[in-house]
């Protein structure tokens, strides 16, 4: 395929019929492709979830050049079965709707597909359907499908006082990455390789956390739960509203990588503002209730307690020395602007020297 | 709310809280809106189907006037939910996916929704979900999911020969009614208000054929099915096609409304050409195994037969005269120029006078 081929030169259905079919073909589904619906055979004694996200056409790991085309569509694919991991099912199919403008690449198109189909291989699914059609500005949506034990099923909402809080993993990378490749690398922070590749994953390869939700809805000691694709500090104002409830997170507790205080130093600011920011970490927080003789071991080591439920609404974050700091509610929102802004005001354009 | 407002103004969190989930309430899932998925149970014995659609940003009735967002919000439930009709499932619920641009009207919105709530309670079912982003253009899609019995299912690739060609109603109402609208009315001709309404509900009211997808596919005798979404002829190649197998359509048998034949004499062309051009009707086509002693009674008055299936491949249109004309193979296209155009080309400029 030559490189300038647009999707105008071969049009729908051919690229349907020659490209995507093809690609798509190996998915384990009874109907699939080529006919209205994708039909999928539901495992006994499970419920269905479905789940919808559109990500945005101006990607800011593609506006700076570090998500090419097949990581933007495996993206595509993590961010929605990240929504069955949040619930704690097991994905069963991935749906596409893709609107394109008439002179979008042919070549950027085959490798967006490859990416989505590695993001659905790495769970064990295929792309079963979708919706191809023409748009002024490209828009990327897909839908995932999956199962789950409706009385396994991780909701937002049961949060109860006591309950610990807890993190699947690492959180904050996602904003330190944005601040360190659009404002501190620029400005003159030269974080180690590994460093940077670290926060270059944390970009450009999200990886959604169904293992750990399936334990989380196994244990029956998970009383809420969801993906952090809005930044940590709206997660948990969330989390928390969702059950009327507040949250006491422990400074010291939270998982946070060391390139991220290295950049939050360098931009002069509190690592925490770093870590609560903006960001899509894709990591699972939520609220356990905790048995007198602690978690079981098959939750042990996959969970990172960060903090407790409280009765007051209002989460606010405990510092080493008890001192309390309101966490705030916000996050990534639609409509309040472009999340390039959003980062660059976040850093202050001169650092302030240090008092004497 | 004012009509000035914009999602701008309120920004999605709100827009999501204050609007959409009040509105979509009353859907009897399980666990629907504010989760990360929604949860459906599935009946025993039933497999799950899933489909998506998105709907063109400038939906040509919208564009012309006679489309206001609550018909615009209906239009996109509706085709959505007739991909689940042309599988002969029962549909379940919908879940809706929309770009917006930060100065979109919140009224058109909301009407947008009532319009989508309405679609939705023609069948009984909700909204269950969905994602709301921003985009420089909007761009408006939907997920329907349904249930089917995995051996009543309707597939499009089991024509065989000597099947019989069916559609469940009229075809060639929408194609009519554009050409009326957007090139013979301006022109001058005036239909009566009678199928003036008629043609108009053509473009801004279809109707999913659930019903009789369900009777098609309980009867165990339909061998292909498809819905009208991209013109009759190219829904008849695609039909023939992933059969392998040819068409004989009569054209003495056309279920056509008598406005076809004024608005195609008005622009001097024959009736047929009206009937196959591009056109999202909505009704199913499909082939039929026709028993010795016929349909059985639960089909007969629900069906129209218009073709028989043959084994060269290739579709023609029978005349009443004998003559065999070849049905083009094309449709609705995306990416192949605006649909304005299409249509506009469609018809010639002025009317070449009868020959003397």
């Amino acid at each position: 395929m030559t490189a300038s081929l647009t999707v105008r030169d071969l049009g729908e259905k051919r690229i349907i019929a020659e490209i995507i079919r093809p690609m798509c073909e190996l998915a384990d589904v009874p109907i699939g492709i080529g006919d209205d619906a994708a039909m999928l055979s539901v495992p006994a004694g499970k419920s269905l979830l479905v789940s919808t996200d559109k990500i945005p056409e101006d990607l800011l790991a593609v506006q700076i050049g570090l998500m090419d085309a097949f990581h933007h569509g495996r993206y595509l694919a993590t961010v929605n079965i990240s929504d069955i991991a949040a619930m704690g099912g097991e994905p069963a199919g991935l749906l596409v709707t893709l609107a394109l403008p008439s002179d979008f690449s042919l070549q950027y198109l085959t490798d967006f597909y490859k990416g989505l189909i590695q993001g659905c291989s790495e769970w064990g699914i295929g792309i079963v359907g979708g919706d191809l059609g023409g748009g002024t500005t490209p828009c990327f949506s897909a839908v995932a499908v999956g199962f789950v034990e409706p009385a396994q099923v991780l909701r937002r909402n049961g949060a109860s006082v006591g309950d610990q809080v807890f993190a699947t993993g690492p959180i904050g990378g996602f904003n330190t990455a944005l601040l360190y490749f659009i404002v501190a690398k620029p400005r003159g922070l030269a974080l180690s390789s590994k460093d940077e590749e670290y926060l270059r994953c944390k970009l450009v390869h999200p990886i959604a956390q169904v293992r750990k939700g399936r334990l989380l809805a196994a244990s029956g000691l998970c009383r809420s739960c969801m993906d952090i694709t809005d930044g940590v500090a709206r997660t948990l104002f969330e989390l928390a509203d969702c059950s009327r409830k507040g949250l006491a997170i422990r400074e010291d507790l939270l998982p946070v990588h060391p390139a991220t205080a290295e950049v939050a130093e360098f931009l002069g600011k509190p690592a925490r503002d770093v870590v609560f920011g903006i960001g899509l970490d894709l990591e699972l927080l939520g609220t356990i209730a905790c048995p007198r003789d602690g978690l079981p071991a098959s939750l042990r080591d996959e969970l990172v307690v960060i903090g407790i439920v409280k009765e007051e609404q209002g989460n606010v974050l405990v510092a080493p020395d008890g001192e309390r700091i309101p966490i705030p509610s916000q996050g990534w929102q639609h409509f309040a602007g472009s999340a390039l802004d959003l980062v660059k005001a976040s850093a202050p354009v001169t650092r302030d020297p240090a008092p004497r």
